[in-house]
């Protein structure tokens, strides 16, 4: 003797179930709550998602997200542009960006080379990283990469793919708990993993 | 020397922030997966989040959400109109239809008085519960109301309001723990205090 769903109700219930870490419970709570709101609370949220779709794209120089070509990391003057720091995505940069210690720039590779999963170096931007080796006044390249086995993998690769080029190959210091995820590490750890970084 | 932020994708930040039991973490892990995610899953959660505006409505008769009036419930001749399950939130409603044992209609309260927090029972929808009773022919009212300490004033409330009118007035068993949520029961407590419920 169930009664019939409310459509709309049900529909946004799996809409933000469909959304990470988001249980039956927590979805049914979160729909619950955006009815009894306001409207305005509704359309701010919903432009709010669309706006990310329609304004974030990748800055042409270092892939990191952005509303503007180039990121205002890569146009700041005060940034050292010959010290790159080599992360797998965008959340890495706010990571390391909250540190406030980092004077250089980035170079964002949109994931690591994972070969069971179909992930190929081309599909990375690692090439886009090796040009700006190539064609600008690079110092230093740091590999931040997640210390996992396909973090280190990536890193490899990039470091022999740079060997070519008089460039100092880092990576960030093994403060970082092995198999844990950068974007995740608090901003101590992050501290003494930037400064205690070490040559390849 | 950190980084201006992503406008857009903070804002979306703080608009997932502002949802109930969304930390930072989660805000952020959500607004990254909203961007990663093809334009068309965006657009989806952002219409899903307008519906729920847009559609629903209460039901005249019995305040349950609804985006037809009456809703399907009170529309429905199979349902025992006699027998008026009396709940305080639309998620009580959809809590006891989950057990499939209830024949009869509801009637949504809107809340509980509580007189601390200013909520006097005429701003609830006790009057119309009256009045469906006043006028119907209704045989029995179980007031499924939380067991909390406001729920049971405002069941205490309305019990004395009907007492003038031949109409048997129960509870549901207090198989459910006192001081817990009804929407958060679940479902073999719903049964078991449903089927013991007792005449007040």
């Amino acid at each position: 003797m169930n009664s019939e769903p409310i459509e709309s109700l049900a529909r946004l219930k799996a809409r933000f179930q469909a959304l990470p870490g988001i249980g039956p419970r927590s979805a049914e709570r979160l729909a619950f709550h955006v009815l009894r709101e306001p409207r305005q609370f509704a359309a701010e949220l919903a432009q709010a998602i669309l706006d990310v779709k329609d304004k974030i794209i990748h800055c042409k120089t270092c892939f990191n997200l952005t509303e503007r070509d180039p990121c205002t990391i890569c146009a700041d003057p005060r940034r050292e542009h010959d010290e790159i720091w080599v992360v797998e995505q965008p959340q890495d940069v706010a990571a390391l960006e909250a540190t406030g210690i980092i004077r250089g720039v980035y170079h964002v590779l949109m994931g690591h080379i994972a070969p069971l999963e179909g992930i190929e170096p081309e599909d990375l931007t690692i090439d886009a990283l090796v040009e700006r080796v190539r064609t600008g006044s690079v110092r230093e390249v740091t590999l931040a990469l997640n210390p996992t086995l396909d973090g280190d993998g990536t890193a490899l690769h990039i470091h022999s793919l740079l060997s070519e080029f008089d460039v100092k190959v880092s990576r960030p210091a093994r403060g970082l708990a092995v198999g844990s995820q950068l974007e995740y590490a608090t901003i101590g750890m992050l501290e003494s993993a930037i400064r205690g970084r070490e040559i390849m």
